[in-house]
């Protein structure tokens, strides 16, 4: 069937795809494996085909690109495979990339397609992107979740869908649609091969791979040519452009939740203000990205992303996709405040209790696993420099000096909560390690939890990004002192309980 | 008095209304008791004027309009009154319509005008729309709520004023006013004529009708003519626009809060994303709306109201004002996510505890009030048909797969939740049904609802739409996780309790 | 070294500065001294001079300024100082001004320059906007928290670091840092010249004032002019622009809060859905602002700042400063709401038990330092005339009827609440005023506390402003009538343990 189906779309093309001229014929060259493609998808998925065709994608080709000033290009290999200089990147210049790599290639219209695009894909042209992403926390954050036997222990005590009988609850294992639409929409899911299935299509039956995890774009799904992420998390399909991965919405989609709310400090921070505000008149697509001219104000990709120069030129902040290149501190997602991790594969870590944690359960930092203060410190440097393209140097080492003491009285907050919790262990009102058992499943626990996973880390995010509320009485210090208030009420009465029980 | 008025609004209009020529001279003809509206109200509320000169309404006449190609129409009567063809549709032409009809109706410089102009009203051109939306559950919002004896429960419980006396809470009847701002604000009041009261103006003495229940324009008003709903709620006074109806703010209004959170889950989806990055390219206003050309990607409306087609003029999917035509499944409001009812009133069903709830407490479908499989089945393939028009088949199959899951589990975390509260009613912890007592007043049953209508909710939203902290921290999996325990930990203390007592 | 850092600028302004002509050349004429400071500035903070480069600042003249009509005048003094007339306002014109009155003045660059610019600085054009904004709440905010007793005591307990031993809580006095970060970004830190620093700079080794408190930009800051406030809360740096204040983003940076959820409801209202509808085609920065020109919906600026005028040059409101000028009540904050204090310094109120609160515990105003009934109704009638410009009589009178109503119900509910707290400290269950002990500090504190600070709040600015679900489920009535259910229950045990320990 395979020709037919090739010359019924080449039919379809030339005279269907909205009317127009054929594509190559009025821009840019198309590839005729990618004119294939359109012949029907642009029938079958207008939304998608309209998104490329206002991309960069399908304006200019790699061999053009490539040929840019260093900070102009966009690409980041020296050089282009020829296939692939001289027409511009549609649908088939990714989506039938390393075939042989990819599990979850097949047979479709004479070619070999695979469904999910993967940095290592889009490393072809974008390498420097690429590698950087690799050694990126977000790339590893489906292997760090789920390998990591303490989160995945969070994990399991909020997916699992729990019953009541006679006066007790218990939680079954979540299954993997819920895992997939929870911690791993973000995370990224595992991507598996798991059949082909047959379907009538317009065109007559057509085999497809049954793919486990699909859809999903989060930041460190496992794909089936084995590598990790995806960069359409940021640059969406099927336009890819920077504007998107550039305005904050993008971050959003992951970072606005009570664990990780810097969306939402960011928003109502000056800066965002001044984005909201006057935004609209800023250059989104330029690069390089010059201050004062393409804009006025930073979003998140400014501080911790972008390539940023000034008018004359300079250089303020090199690109990179090793998006904590910029940050000496770990602000969320454990129970510390802590230097960043050395490696972006977390899993390694042990603590002294044995636990893959990056401290102890009291607070001390796993100093062998993290990065030292010189590294802090030349993180903290580039992201200074960015700080003081609109900032005085007093004003910046003003805003540092508060932010590490939040980090401090923060951490200092969640030991307190801690120890109420460790008591309770101790004294039977609750099991947690001692027993052998979940350190994340009864009420006390969860309350501990809430303690750094939202309070702790709002009010850090609120301190780092000037989110005023978000620090104060929107989960942010209000809540951190009021938890302690109530896990210690709990605890005393569950242990005059227990003396009450132990008298009769 | 009359002719005098109507003279000096004429003598008004001439020379102050913004200083311009007469509307009539310069654009679309106005019709002369418009003009009279218009000779006062231009200079006592110019912002609503000016709102409507900016409106099509102010533009062109049904006459024209009606002349339209079907997927171009705005209007959906064949034919327009005679008398209203060849004006614009101005104040007079909506506000001294139906004046028969409308209890509301009062002399007013020698017309007959009502205040509350309602669907009823705007069928006179709109009549599909009309006649959808009356099918539409919002347009019974107001009944539903007030007419459901287990529904105006909980009402009470939320707007009744509570005092605190030897040691005991009570309740008072709420009040009209509290009603009004708080559940009808959105549900719907009941506008009713209370009277007519008589107030100097700058034209001496005029006599305006007393209106119970105003201002409201919520989707179930009960109106003055007896209709019910606001075409208000979304399109905007006074310019009526599609295009605010279009944008996700519109339904923000009434669909942001904890228990029906899509705003907020649009907002940080992909889809939001989409639409706050580069949305301000799209066109609102087209009618047809064209994938790819006027977008490229979904709001609200897209997915659940508009009619949407291709660049080819095929239809994707059909204008609908009977909001869930293609929604399956009810995933919010009540205890359990169920397939949708068949009759958008609500107050018929009764389930077998003889409560007009769609489910038993337990969680079983009362099945013959309720849409079957088949009927699912095709609101499922009219949404589906708007997802293709950007994503594959199997991304789509996958995606609803995961949906469905989400709907099972978070049915079965209300359902233990629901076996706490039984218990704790059985073992006389709290009273609820079987003392014939509130199921809405105690501590206990408020975090029972929260569960349902909070975090079954948004978890069901963000599965929906893709917000994904919605699912996971932001009042998703684990508050319903947490909300369990907190639930069993209370019951297992206050039984204790009440054994001690017992035992005393 | 002196004339040398001068002689270098200078050189610098002239090739460096975005390589462009000399500023005073190609616009408006620019102060040797504003010149000197872009020589270097103008590189190592391109951001800020970008911006200023945009503000109406760098393009016109004090003296031309002066010369527009009362109606379309920024500046409100009658005649600007000489020196100041016929140059732009440049870096100097701000930073050089009144050195004598700023201990933050020191040496650099052969002036003598200050970093904090203050309301005091800003009055020399725009006098009376600063002394409107003296009298204004919002500068005292830093006072008024600082120096009451009461409030003080709530601050100290969110913000000081807690730790737990032997059973006990206990709380260490914040530092200055946290309170910096914390309640104070808002309402503004006090900045005191702490000494000198020298640091090593591009031109060799400078000196610079140390500042505490720094940076901050909050409404009550305290100068080191000795004045109050900060106009660049909402007049950003450094482009100073009136569209920005206009814009609710500014206003969200400190009205988000669960405390103060202004922004929130104002973007889910019909009036900010219209903003964000359709805002982008109003004009921002027009000087007067007209009603249907140049906007058809209000932002926060429109009801509570600006001046607005119909486009018969009619003005419907004046600009006020002192933000209060159209509100009747103070529904925020405090306890009860209340009609709102004479003074803009409210540490001077006392109530019969001597605390420094407008209302009795019980909720009775204290009314000698309370505005009367007849200054309510002329600032409900200044703010209704804002309403009428889009809305009927009978409108405006509906909703401000149900607003008075929700003040009343609101603040019963908050009763409900003193009276359980009251109850437990009097049976002991907690320890309040009798014992001489804080009243925020417990957690039976904190649930009292939460009632008034975010749910009557929250249901009072829904009211306000129509924002529905701020007044039901997002911490409005449904958490008001939840959280007094949870506090008897609480007290209920709580007494019943004490009862049980009393008979042993």
């Amino acid at each position: 069937m395979k020709s037919e189906v090739r010359l019924l779309a080449a039919f379809l093309f030339a005279g269907l795809w909205t009317g127009e001229k054929s594509f190559a014929e009025e821009s840019a060259p198309l590839s005729e494996e990618s004119e294939t493609c359109l012949g029907c998808h642009a029938a079958l998925n207008p939304g998608i085909v309209a998104d490329w065709k206002k991309s960069l994608h399908a304006r200019i080709t790699p061999g053009e690109a490539v040929k840019k000033d260093r900070l102009e290009r966009r690409i980041s290999v020296e050089k282009v495979p020829d296939d692939l200089a001289n027409v511009v990147v549609g649908c088939a210049e990714c989506h039938n990339l390393n075939p042989e790599r990819h599990r979850d290639t097949f047979e479709h219209a004479d070619s070999k397609v695979h469904v999910v695009v993967t940095p290592s894909d889009c490393a072809t042209c974008h390498s420097a992107e690429a590698s950087q992403y690799d050694q990126n926390l977000m790339s590893h954050a489906h292997v760090n979740l789920r390998k990591n036997p303490v989160y995945h222990g969070l994990v399991d005590s909020v997916n699992g869908v729990q019953s009541f009988d006679d006066m007790k609850t218990s939680l079954q294992r979540p299954d993997a649609e819920t895992h997939a639409d929870s911690c791993f929409y973000c995370h990224g899911t595992a991507i598996e091969v798991k059949g082909t299935k047959v379907r009538e299509t317009s065109l007559g039956e057509m085999a497809f791979p049954i793919l486990s995890g699909w859809p999903n774009q989060g930041v460190g799904r496992l794909n089936p040519d084995g590598s990790m992420g995806a960069c359409t998390a940021c640059h969406t399909r099927h336009r890819f452009s920077i504007e998107m991965a550039r305005k904050p919405f993008t971050c959003s989609e992951c970072h606005t939740g009570p664990d990780v709310p810097a969306y939402k400090v960011y928003a109502v921070s000056k800066h965002g203000n001044i984005f909201s505000s006057v935004g609209d008149e800023w250059s989104f697509n330029a690069v390089p990205w010059v201050i004062g001219r393409d804009f006025t104000g930073p979003t998140c990709a400014t501080c911790h992303v972008s390539l940023i120069i000034t008018e004359d030129g300079e250089a303020v902040a090199e690109r990179t996709h090793r998006m904590n290149d910029r940050l000496p501190w770990r602000i969320f997602g454990l129970i510390y405040a802590h230097p960043h991790p050395t490696s972006a594969d977390t899993t390694v870590i042990r603590n002294k209790a044995g636990l893959a944690l990056p401290t102890e359960l009291t607070g001390e930092p796993v100093t062998e696993f993290l990065i030292d203060a010189k590294a802090q410190g030349n993180r903290r440097t580039a992201m200074q420099n960015v700080c003081l393209a609109c900032h005085s140097r007093g004003w910046v080492d003003g805003q540092f000096a508060r932010f590490d003491n939040t980090i401090k009285t923060t951490n200092q907050m969640t030991l307190a909560a801690t120890r109420i919790l460790i008591t309770a262990w101790e004294k039977g009102a609750a099991k947690g390690l001692a027993q052998n058992e979940s350190i994340f499943d009864e009420a006390i626990e969860k309350k501990w939890v809430e303690q750094w996973l939202f309070f702790a880390n709002s009010t850090r995010f609120a301190s780092a990004m000037f989110g005023a509320d978000y620090g104060v009485f929107a989960n942010g210090r209000w809540y951190l002192s009021k938890n302690i208030q109530e896990m210690a009420d709990w605890l005393r009465f569950k242990l005059e309980k227990v003396r009450d029980e132990t008298k009769e």
